[in-house]
């Protein structure tokens, strides 16, 4: 049995990492840990939607004492505090997987640029993996610290890596236009997530000023070894959950929608949490909703010699707390499925 | 294992066993059924959010030939069909559980007046059990056919009982006001489930004429042991899941918040699923949305001498297909958790 | 041109009062006034929607200064602090509308023990009327001070008054349950109201203790000249607008659904606002989205010999802006209809 | 007083229609009409929202012996049907606004390609003027058949004209990606339009293949006075009223936001229902629902080169009724805000 904690377990990452880990198989949940105000607090008080299946006490943010109980922490924080808590962890030879973005960008002025945080912990960056299975599976498996993606990079990336990989595109061509339900705002009170105003409501935010935008080209840019400049938009959707990545790019050679779409299953081949569509079905967020499933298919507009692909996922599993146990399971060495081979949630 | 056949597997209650199925550990799903029109397609073809995960061919509805290679059945279809089938596959010595209303109703002509159905194998009416198994588990144990409760009843029978086993209060005095997500109403396209008629909207139907009605108060009548005439009216809210029962009754005699919280606990212990909350704790559909739960809570109203119970569950699941594993469960000799122990899907 | 003024016009019941007066023919907006922190910005930059519309600038709480510009003051403010406002507008010989709860409560002891607020201008309660046009329209058109009703009194009023004035039900067996879209909150962010709790979810609030149950006792107890003592629950329904009340109580006599009806459409014969439905069909908010109207209707449950009564309002619009429209159109000798005339916005 | 019919008066365009003229001052309803089955029935008794304000009864479909008694009809059809009742109107010397797409393609061979309609009155697709009042409002002003324009065409034409008009951008790069709230599917009910489905979901839909596309591209073409090819790529959103388009294109030269910004209000100066945002607020479809209103705003991605345009509408109101009314107004003679002045209703 690996034995885990989780950091942050009442926000939605971390409930969602919870809720899962509740079925693993092979996995023991030996403590959580919340904000000051929390701690001691039973965390079915706090979130009874676990009544009676969890009643753990929330630790103090303080976990200083309490790593070396478990093998694998889970890092469910806002920005900078991952920095903060993985050496120590590390150092006592535990493993850590960062929810957060604080070591997804590799480029230190970019990361201070966007996230304006000075970094605590500059040496890890390097050391840290990028968490992305279907792109890195071997490099995970060795990983002691991971950088689990944002959730609109997760579904981005799926969506655009096979093109950039087979230099199908312009790839100063690309526009991604995204749209996100509303948790993945998270669990904080702001007025544009106030029900009244976010209900019957539809608005792009953060525009040509995103911080996952960097995060995409980063890691797009690896694929295609060379430097990529993505356009990234975000909507936000009167929706709990559910990312829909709609990207477009401009074909470089002439293609099919049947070959591109031969293509893209041919590169996931093997990958059983991405799923490209047959022909003339388009994904949609219900369809992956509770799962860790990428729902993907491709489709050739010929009028404007463009690609347009959509990609979606559960914004809280496949794009956070899915695939941070994914993740949990290859640097494990298990299965990457164990525990997470259930149905998505339909209707 | 246990081999299971599921007719009506396309449709909300069907599609909700088979996606709790994939994760029992007891269980094959040997085959499944729906329509003429989807038979030889596979069900992952009809709902996408399968696939990968079980692409079985749809069987036609006429499954006189294939009863034989399982054990059990569940029967998720409209009312008026189980009927027929039931008789064939309980004389091939299988098991039968019924999510439709056909043997719920033990009185023939009341069944009559409100389903205006000609009963088909009336003698099997009397032999099915009610599978409510927090107040009937120990029939339900010996049983090989379960007529499975409807949706409302669930929810308000859990939260009447104890009241009228504990004669607290008068019992012509019980209104049970009940509200439910759309999906409650099925996967057939109405006028009222259009979504720009339905969303944003709120209205009562059936009113004064629910067959919900006459169901619960069969029920409520055996618990108290003399007949109970309730007033139900149900409303269409717009969400996909949920119901929430609101419960008024005029107490019989005075008694306290505390000491009918405490009564409730004492009544439903042992009963994993449903859980009574703490005083001054109101149930949400959200906190048991995705599982087997009935979560309850009362309150003495001393102002007007009533006392109010909420009761909420998943209607598609301790409404329908959880419940109906639940029973299988119980009639396979199993823990009645098995399958059933995850986490609500919050948020 | 009846010239005003709208304090607090910021919250969802001031700019739902602005947008009614700026198609209102005999209206001039003179000023606004918003919380401090607002004080000098366009009303049109903090609330988008008016821009081009409205540009009014939002003057500070402290409006003193400025009641002898405007005829009528309208007060969409938090409970407390109309009774301080409303002495200095009375006795400059202007009328005020208070949408607040301050003077709705005859009983001061009472509304201490709901309010927990000592009262500052108790001299006034006496003298303020109840603003429910289609029971008090005399009383309204003298007056110059209004206490605008709450929301669920709007609705749970109208849908029993009629009952009790013909004295057609036992009058300690009323029930009302009641479901309110979320708007009804207000604009202050709470966690119930924040987004991914609020939408898929249901649940009750203030259970046996709203504060609008004693406000619907009073009323209703003054239309039924004798003491009545409602049971009152209110739910939380994932939706912006609308309020749905559902009534029960015994009948006292017998009487068919088709007599009571047409006791209905004469109790309310004239008052344009309130639309009896034909017998059969079932109000729904969203016919009465966006306007003035409460659509009731009633069936008796001959079953249970109980009559169930379905009113609804569009809890912003006849639950508070449009009803204090109404009161001023009244109070200021104009045809009740003025400016409120409009469809529903269907859909 | 403009006499007016409305054709199609049950649909949501129709009904919409309807909503605005009840409040215009200048208009009399005359007849409507529907579809046989609602032949003599009120429109009050299908559209329960009407009660007391329209109790009009439905013409059949068959409308030639009432064309003379208006002067303007509304033609609120299905495609293929407004192609065969124009021509009579026309020739009795009243003028005809159709909703439907029968006269927006010029290019008849376009059109049979897009439709697979072989059009029934090729003549007067020269005669019909595009009703895009904010373009070519001094050509509808002596229009006798308005060719109302498609709701994504609105927002979409409107957010890209002044880019196109000024040079601003490679004509080659437009990418539209619009999202719709579900009344835009109009009144028929679907399986992609059922609630369970739609609710919590979100997906593209006519990808690569719209109707809406070669309007678009049309009207832009004559704009930029070029062959213009967009790529459109619509989608479903769960909410009932709202279009949301994000417009994308490569910049042909260096400009700044406040520069691109200030051309715009340029651009829109004397429009009053384009309202171009400060920079740095993005439009969201909550703040114009209900009004006639389509708020633009533009950011520069420097990172990328591009331009990125949102644009919003009620697709019900801009994108339907409210176009149709402000139309009529043109044609007129009436000042356009006509009946279309009220505030958009929040939230």
């Amino acid at each position: 049995m690996i034995k885990v904690g989780i950091v942050g377990a009442v926000g939605y990452a971390g409930i969602g990492i919870l809720q899962i880990l509740k079925r693993h198989p092979e996995v023991q949940i030996v403590w959580v840990s919340s904000e000051e105000a929390h701690s001691g607090k039973k965390i079915s008080d706090l979130r009874p939607s676990l009544k009676g299946l969890c009643d753990l006490p929330c630790h103090s943010p303080d976990i200083s004492g309490i790593i070396s109980q478990v093998d694998v922490i889970f890092l469910a924080v806002p920005n900078g505090i991952a920095m903060k808590l993985s050496p120590a962890i590390l150092e006592k030879g535990k493993k850590a997987i960062d929810i957060s973005a604080d070591y997804r960008i590799k480029d230190l002025v970019e990361y201070k640029k966007w996230y304006n945080i000075e970094h605590a912990s500059p040496a890890l960056v390097e050391k840290a993996v990028y968490g992305l299975p279907e792109l890195f599976r071997e490099r995970i498996k060795g990983a002691t610290l991971i950088a689990n993606p944002g959730c609109y990079p997760t579904a981005s990336i799926l969506g655009t890596a096979p093109l950039l990989k087979n230099k199908l595109v312009d790839p100063r061509s690309i526009v991604i236009d995204a749209k996100s339900g509303v948790s993945g705002a998270g669990a904080a009170l702001t007025e544009i997530t106030h029900f009244p105003e976010c209900n019957e409501n539809l608005r792009a935010y953060a525009v040509a000023g995103h911080r996952h935008n960097p995060e995409i080209d980063q890691i797009l840019g690896e694929v295609a070894s060379q430097k990529i400049t993505t356009t990234f938009t975000p909507h936000l959707i009167p929706m709990n959950r559910g990312i829909h990545s709609t990207i477009y790019a401009t074909l470089a050679t002439k293609i099919s929608t049947d070959d591109l779409n031969a293509m893209y299953r041919d590169f996931y081949k093997g990958a059983f949490f991405v799923r490209v569509l047959e022909k003339g079905r388009f994904p949609a967020t219900k369809y992956v909703s509770g799962s860790n499933f990428c729902d993907i298919n491709v489709v050739v507009d010929e009028r404007s010699s463009r690609v347009i692909v959509m990609s979606v996922i559960d914004n809280l599993i496949k794009g956070a707390a899915g695939q941070a146990v994914q993740n949990m399971n290859i640097i494990s060495g298990l299965d990457e499925k164990t525990g997470l081979d259930g149905c998505p949630v339909y209707p």
